[in-house]
């Protein structure tokens, strides 16, 4: 007998082993149609999976994350399978599902048009319709490497290659004449993929961009039912009209040069403006909270990041100036985290534990060589200011202090509009290690890793636990926000680490007069201001809260007979420390008008004879439409506390 | 009849031509001994130059730059002279003189001990006494490496090898069986070399500090007289009191560390804290002269840096990400300025007439590949954060907004305390132009050039002129200042171009239709926050002005029982904007005072009984003493009216 405990606690017993699906198919017919894949002891696996012991059973339906992605990776072999029935000549490279679709790249002679996408869709719609039924098989690596030569399939001879040297079986899935290597897990049939869309097609790369091989990406989403497809791309319609890397370049907040770089965005005066305002806002209160500033600089020595740790687990990351591998030679690299450097700041002279906790916190400037594929806007960038900081503890200090760094995000992210959106995650590292990305002992990523447990179990985080991705150094707490798409990035992230203070020889001497390593909290409080600004703009549909906007008032003379007296209200605004323009062009009203809408301008003051006689102004608010003639003493005050309160 | 016009206007004849030196002799023995140097026709010339045609004719002494620096150029070579005496096996690379002295720099098995250097004086005295006159011969090329061939002196000989292709013949000076390749000019004898002090031995390089020759340089001085010698020595003992490099380290404004890399100073929490209100009132005061916040990008790629004309004119200058060599590889540049950058904010879109004057400033971090024995602490670094701006012109605007910026420069270097000390320099362009350094024709720059000079003369700037100063784009206003040692850097500068807003297309479509290319102003306001910190800490000997001060008050309970009184001080200046803390270890008063003084605190409350009960503080002000005991008001009042006004 097999025991299997099934989500709701109860118990379903089989007399023999056998594969998940037909487990499923004998909960019901229903479910079994709807499965996408099953979780077994909390890990996605296969509906062919052959259950052959006791355990936890689950079964994954679209609606869970593990579903829809098996779902919609079957998707991207569909679509693979049509481009090569359609395309013999193009090479497969990689196709995974995303968060809101899928993916495939491959090699072809020319980037595929809309109208090759439209003949894909076509075969993709015949193929589903058919509903072939996918099988897997396995193969050792010689045999596997054989199988894709044949078949031309170089790019993925490679990754055969690179998973070689642990010796184990591949895993491949063949639906009619098309086989991809692939660890799945996948539906049963291409049946039920039959509401989908392709998307658009960009340029991707294998391996890094400068040296890649050019490949065609086709992005794509797919849905259980036509009428879900039909609601995604409807949402994305207007996500669209939300989307900072549209909006906030019609709106000057940035721009992108090509010839300065990708993921090198261009703050406009306004995008600049709203940055030095945030960011005189956090250093402010971050100094309330007895934060320490400090101004590092942004580039240091190879033999700096060696000490740190950086060279071996992030060069890759890291823009490098000069030949990193050239030991003879003076050889830098740009900095990817402020770390190694505010712990100069500690280092300085000796420390006792009077002096800490010592909260340093700066407004850093950091480097990352991300992917030319990943970059995005102002979400997904090379360069980015962010507000960091390290905090040196005793170890009694921990559980206070990390409290402190998240009420502190918390505060920060609801004050800019964002915290009602974001999810929490607990980034862990992987006890399997495989590739030595972490460092110190299983015993240290435990401790550490148990110790942020129980801190965030006391303080009521309501968590996800994300495996193999912790920093090199400790376990995280990211804070996470989805854009106007649906796609996911990192907007805060705390961190424990019990190991660095070593390798750079930080110590204290305690009150017992024994030196001591420090515990280091790494933390953002508002995170890095592109992507915070990229994301209210999204929010706030690019109409950001007045205490922020680049340009608060704008008034607007009926005639140039109001000019004087338009300018005398904005000169009192400006001595209140408002921004204020007029619109003093000889137009009409209507023209200035229309453009204040069209900047998202919050309030805009239109002046004709008769407010220029009774000293008030007509109103137009962004958020509260046409409101009635105020005296200008009660709009200056109800800007004034509008503005206090960061009222949202 | 050989007409010589002197300094004082009258004229002097000389029947034959003859030497300046003789000429000298004949106006008097007294100013021949006297004499360095002579300026001809506003050139300076050696002693030894035969005077054949009608000219200016001036003599230098060693009150004059060229006269002094003749003098110590003398003594440099003395100093080798005597260095090969006693070490025979050294090679002479290069000994100039500097501002204050001179130095010489040689190869040698181990670097000079400071007995080393005691002996080299008394050899140099020797020689001194023995009054052995320099002759000057010329060479040319080929004759010129075979000399220095057989003497065993390569970097001579490589020298000449860069001189080569001009095929001029060389210069050398003799003095006894010591021979130099050197331009000139020098005294005509060793004998005025009296007074003079070897100060240190340091590295330095032959080449980039990355794969130069390593190389001992000797730092010396040298006066006619004892006294002035005396007299600047103790001039330096005082200096180092300031020095910023020493002083800036002990009170914890900045520190070093090598691992990071020279040049690249950490601003502690002192430092960084008065960056932060620099900044700050930076940007507010250019925001109210209507300037536009900009934040640009760090680097670009090199296609990038070919537009801009940096590629081709400040290669050497920059870091380089990849080799600059390989094209077929992506490579990026640190940024050395922020004007191809700021340049793509006003190309974001068609700019009209109305939209000029366009002023866009940038609180910018700029890199530059500094030679490391250029290195000094805050001052001379490979990263700084400067107030760069540029203002886009239409050409009536020029001087108009020209002398915006230089009243702009002034107010703010006034405000920190150091204009007073400050100098001007009207850096030009070599007209000889011999290394192709400069962009455009000679026709632009004499028109940017003159248009520069009709500005600084009707604004009645007092300047000097430096030529082969400007920037490959344009000529310059620097503004100077000396450090506590006599070293001169520019603080500041406002720059006219003409040229490279026609590189990057930058036009804007004139009142007549007619697109035009704009004029540019490259500026900065305050200059870079680094080297104004460096500087107000030598200027304020590490008190500076309360509105900057980091901390600016400190509260000293005698007693335990006086912390909560001083606390509750402390919290009424903190509700104020001001930084306090409040000193309530349990130590006597004496300490705390000690070190309050010592950390250059401007306000010490201290707190007794009687302060306690009377609701009052003693106060020892850093500038005024101890004060009498004063309300808490009062002192309130004080310190705030003493904020706000900027009191330096």
């Amino acid at each position: 007998m097999i025991k299997l405990t099934l989500k709701d606690g109860s118990v379903r017993e089989i007399e023999n082993a056998m594969p998940a699906s037909e487990i499923v198919k004998g909960i019901g017919m229903g479910l079994y149609k709807a499965a996408c894949c099953v979780k077994i002891n909390d890990e996605v696996k296969d509906l062919r999976t052959v259950i052959d012991s006791d355990c936890e059973f689950e079964v994954m339906t679209f609606d869970s994350k593990a579903g829809a992605e098996t779902f919609r990776h079957t998707a991207a072999h569909l679509m693979a399978q049509a481009v090569k029935n359609l395309y013999p000549e193009a090479k497969l490279a990689r196709g995974p599902a995303t968060e809101t679709g899928f993916y495939y790249d491959f090699e072809v002679a020319k980037p595929f048009s809309p109208e090759d996408l439209k003949k894909i869709e076509a075969e993709m719609k015949k193929l589903a319709k058919e509903g072939c039924p996918l099988e897997r098989f396995e193969l050792p690596a010689d045999e596997a490497v054989k199988l894709m030569e044949e078949r031309g399939e170089t790019y993925k001879v490679e990754l055969i290659h690179k998973h070689d040297d642990r010796g184990e079986a591949l895993s491949f899935y063949k639906q009619g004449d098309f086989v991809d290597l692939c660890a799945g897990p996948h539906l049963m049939s291409v049946a039920p993929v039959k509401a989908f869309k392709l998307l658009s097609c960009t340029g991707a790369y294998w391996g890094k961009a400068d040296e890649g091989r050019q490949l065609s990406r086709i992005y794509g989403t797919a849905f259980p039912k036509a009428s879900l497809l039909e609601a995604h791309l409807k949402a994305m319609e207007e996500a669209k009209l939300r989307d900072h890397n549209k909006l906030g370049r019609e709106l000057e907040y940035f721009t992108t040069v090509d010839t300065i770089g990708q993921g090198l965005p261009v703050l406009l005066p306004k995008g600049a403006r709203v940055v030095q305002l945030l960011q005189r806002w956090v250093e402010d209160v971050e100094q309330s909270k007895g934060c320490l500033l400090t101004k590092t600089p942004l580039f240091a020595k190879r033999e700096f990041y060696k000490i740190s740790g950086h060279w071996d687990h992030y060069l890759d990351g890291m823009f490098i100036l000069g030949d990193p591998y050239d030991e003879e030679k003076e050889c830098f690299a740009l900095r990817p985290m402020t770390c190694p450097f505010q712990y100069q700041v500690f280092l300085n002279k000796p420390r006792s534990y009077r002096d800490l906790p010592m909260r340093l916190t700066e407004t850093s400037t950091l480097f990352r060589n991300e992917d030319s594929g990943e970059m995005h806007g102002l979400i997904r960038v090379r360069q980015f200011t962010i507000s960091e900081g390290h905090y040196i503890l005793r170890p009694d200090q921990l559980e206070d202090e990390f409290s402190g760094c998240l009420e502190l995000a918390k505060y920060m992210l609801d004050t800019v509009g964002l915290l009602q959106d974001c999810t929490f995650r607990f980034s862990q590292w992987d006890p399997a290690n495989p590739n030595n990305k972490y460092e110190g002992t299983k015993e240290q990523w435990e401790e550490a890793q148990a110790a942020m447990k129980k801190i965030l179990d006391d303080l009521g985080v309501d968590y996800d636990i994300g495996i193999d991705e912790a920093a090199f150094y400790g376990p995280k707490l990211d804070i996470q926000y989805k854009n106007v798409y649906g796609k996911e990035d990192t907007l805060v992230t705390i961190q424990i680490d019990m190991l660095l203070a070593q390798r750079f020889g930080m110590y204290y001497v305690d009150k017992d007069g024994q030196k001591k390593l420090p515990y280091i909290i790494h933390r953002t409080s508002l995170g890095c201001y592109e992507r915070t600004l990229a994301y209210m703009i999204e929010h706030f549909a690019g109409v950001l809260p007045l205490w922020l906007a680049p340009e608060q008032v704008r008034l607007m003379p009926i005639t140039a007979a109001q000019n004087d007296y338009a300018r005398s209200i904005a000169e009192k605004l400006t001595n209140l420390g408002m921004r204020v323009t007029v619109d003093d062009r000889d137009v009409n009203i209507g023209p200035k008008i229309k453009n204040g809408r069209l900047e998202r301008i919050p309030y805009m003051l239109i002046i004709g004879e008769k407010e220029a006689e009774s000293g008030t102004v007509t109103v137009r608010s962004r958020k509260e439409g046409e409101l009635p003639d105020m005296p200008v003493s009660d709009l200056i005050n109800k800007l004034v506390e509008e503005v206090a309160t960061k009222a949202k």
